[in-house]
């Protein structure tokens, strides 16, 4: 047999939809006993180049060896799978072992404390981007970039990867401000305000945002409620050039896609990774074309960041390679021991922010003032805003209705504002004692919104009625939980009574 | 509604085989729109506990979308998990959230720099044997001890939890002998010349090894060519009590469990970890009832410790763990510059074995000479052979046919002996020009055997033909590329041609 004679890799299945949600990982099926896995031996756990017309992916390999799902000669692909190939029911895949994966060497060389350059870095992400890694693959490099193990050049290395990695915007104006909050704080949906605001003063503001990941609720989520958030990258251009700014998903404009593929395992991990962050905030934003960007950074126990020391590092970094990449990075440390606002919830957040716009009475106050003071600073980031000068500007622009009327025309731009959804079904837990309300834990609140059903229900979630520090007497109201459906309020509440202490109270 | 009326963490659904084999992750298919789903908040990528009778598994949960895999009262299993959980078609399984898996503090402790003590490790280990782990997780733990971040302490801490999560046996006798090659060359296959070499001289050798982890072969995979090797540990016993030695596979006994979890996930990570090493060797050879084992530890450029530094570090370690934990670690510096033997592959490295203890006249010399030099010094770890009369001794055992005897009476009391499979295809490289084998790349030759189907095609291989320092001229066979099926061949050559360097010839 002459080496050359032969195409290898070249084996085709016929696609057949089983309809698998893996939630992203890309796997293929296919029946253990089919000519490709005895020809080429694929076996279980296998990586498999599956290509459909000029598209291809790395799928992890599952083997069925039942007779019910599939034909010898048909393959199967996870929904994530599905869409990443264009699959068609029907269609011919042509399946090949993936070329070895070099760049993991360089995981390998930053776990033994090597740094890694700029073109590692680029080789690793550019694998992410393309699928190559398994699930182990990332969460390996994840655990190798996590804790403090990244240098700053490294974080501009990787954060310029990530950008180049993805589509990016241009703006032909300067400055082109933006605004990130760190997370970890149920509720607080500043951006909603904060984007108009800066918007009626004239300024640029192309705010992409994200869907929760492990919160009841993003950004794009509550603004969701609203007005349409899943615009292209042309059709959010023409919102930010006639109304200066905008308030969409970021999911759908692709940039910096390895973000999500990294955040994807970073979950389930929950490993501090101060490089990460930094280059999942920075590479957002230097892609979306930000020239400029307010940090919101809430501080708490119970938030993502919980001292002074992990925020002095994390705002070190932050400006430091936000410098090396020409960005203008300025960071806010706010409170972080409770919720902002009272809703938690795609609509209920949205309620909140629409009052404070619309300046209702009954607006919540703490949220209203964190978005005046980020506002404030965010106006700054503009030479021609002075400094000190931010806040009042702000709240000018917020009180005439200038900022509500921006907002109104940013929703109509982006194809039409719509009334928030309400929940058909609610409990409220009322206090069972006299007291103050001595503390509130964010983390069991988002919990029970989101057994509630937020965010996949977008009128689920709970409505914070006692903020610390409030004095109570029996019977007055805490919290109530918003429920689609009697079942899910029944969930919700469940925990709820398991949990008496989400609001604690001293007499 | 009355909250309490709810028994929120119960719900049941009706088992149903679809038989995908997920290798050996847990997976529970269940269907998006069923009661379970909806009321628990499970979502895709979600860690689910499930139960049936007295049997519990964490799965991740998979989620069917389609209409044609489940009803929404049923759920199916990975063949893993079904096996895991002792499934049955249609019976009632419980799902649960899973408990906070807490372990996992500890692995991120170790990611920040903290060292883990014995506490630590062990809640860790319960936690991996108990399948709590994810895949996800599985990774971080393995990377974030790899490299040389575990301490001395740590390693016997790791290595004592291994240890006690698994099986451990006991013998009426001592010394109980043991051998093991920390790896990276391939072809090493002494122990199964070494261990009828100990057993004929009556000291008792049982031999528990691995299959193939990142190499064409494990000491196991071979012996399976010859004779069967999934012994439980009864079966194991009874030929150890009538023939002093036996050479079985490690996994089926349940020694040290952990390390064949953990296993699954390295290999594909590739990630060199000295101290997963050490606790996965000695972990096992101290739940083998060993009291002195014999590292064989091959150094060269090219195998797994590339260096005097490494070599020193990882003896001391392995010496030091030892000593904690009660057992006398000897440690042989071996060559490890060039494959040993010719065949790379399980019936390949198999035959070779076969043909030193038969005396055959082609048998390899360098195999036969490694073999000898490690049994004596095997022997000498007894109280009865005098240093420096092992080697003398280890030859007359083996040149006066005991020791094939000896190998014949294991494989029979093993279950039978067989002959190794031949491939049915073959491609011989020859030399391009006339000079002198200088360099052999061990790491591509491994993959090459790999890639031509090793070891799960136990035919598969490759056959070296030209040791280092061989004259060559144009023509002469350099290596011979040994594979199952066609595929299987095409693409080990073309590897093989992408890297004419994998013996390196000077004119």
């Amino acid at each position: 047999m002459k080496p050359g004679d032969h195409e290898p890799m070249r084996h085709t299945l016929r696609l057949r939809r089983l309809g698998i949600d893996t939630y992203r990982e890309l796997v293929i099926y296919m029946r253990s006993d089919c000519q490709v896995c005895r020809s080429e031996g694929f076996e279980a756990e296998s990586r498999v180049r599956v290509s459909l017309g000029s598209r291809a992916i790395i799928a992890t390999l599952n083997v069925v060896t039942g007779p019910c799902l599939l034909l010898p000669e048909e393959a199967s692909l996870s929904e994530a799978a599905w869409q990443a190939l264009g699959g068609r029911e029907g269609a011919e895949i042509t399946l090949a072992h993936p070329e070895p994966l070099e760049s993991l060497g360089y995981v390998r060389a930053k776990v033994h404390g090597k740094s890694l350059d700029d073109s590692a870095m680029r080789a690793i992400i550019e694998d992410v981007v393309a699928g190559r890694y398994s699930d182990v693959h990332l969460a390996a490099f994840i655990t190798a970039c996590a804790g403090d193990h990244l240098g700053v050049e490294e974080m501009v290395g990787l954060t310029r990867a990530m950008i180049d990695t993805g589509e990016r915007l241009r703006w032909d104006r300067e400055p082109v401000l933006d605004k990130h909050s760190v997370g970890g704080l149920p509720g607080n949906r500043t951006s909603l305000i904060i984007v108009p605001i800066v918007a009626a003063h004239g300024l640029t503001m192309p705010k992409t945002s994200s869907r929760a990941i492990t919160s009841p609720a993003g950004t794009a989520d509550a603004m969701e409620t609203i007005a349409p958030v899943d615009l292209d990258i042309a059709a959010m251009r023409r919102v930010v050039e006639r109304e200066s700014g905008c308030i969409v998903w970021g999911g759908a404009v692709r940039l910096s896609p390895a973000d999500d593929v990294l955040i994807r395992v970073e979950r389930p991990l929950d490993l501090d990774s101060e490089g990460q962050l930094v280059a999942s905030v920075l590479s957002k934003k230097i892609a979306a074309g930000s020239t400029h960007v307010l940090i919101d950074m809430p501080v708490g126990a119970t938030a993502k960041v919980r001292g002074a020391p992990a925020a002095e590092s994390l705002s070190r970094s932050l400006i430091a390679v936000g410098q090396a990449l020409g960005i203008e990075v300025r960071i806010a440390r706010t409170d972080g021991s409770q919720p902002v606002g009272r809703g938690i919830g795609p609509a209920l957040e949205a309620r909140d922010a629409l009052a404070v716009l619309q300046g209702s009475p009954g607006a919540p106050a703490d949220l209203r003032e964190r978005a005046l003071e980020l506002a404030g600073q965010v106006l700054e980031l503009a030479p021609d805003v002075a400094s000190g000068r931010g806040r009042e500007l702000a709240r000018s622009l917020l009180d005439d209705g200038r900022a509500w009327r921006k907002f109104q025309a940013i929703c109509a731009a982006q194809g039409g504002m719509r009334e928030p959804p309400r929940a058909p079904h609610t409990h409220t837990f009322a206090a069972t004692r006299r007291g103050a309300v001595a503390t509130i834990d964010n983390r069991r609140l988002a919990k029970i919104a989101k057994l509630a059903g937020a965010p996949s229900d977008p009128s689920a979630g709970v409505d914070l009625h006692a903020p610390l520090g409030l004095e109570v007497t029996a019977g007055d109201a805490l919290f109530t939980i918003h429920a689609a459906a009697p079942g899910e309020l029944a969930y919700a509440l469940a925990y709820a009574e398991a949990h008496p202490g989400v609001i604690g109270i001293v007499p």
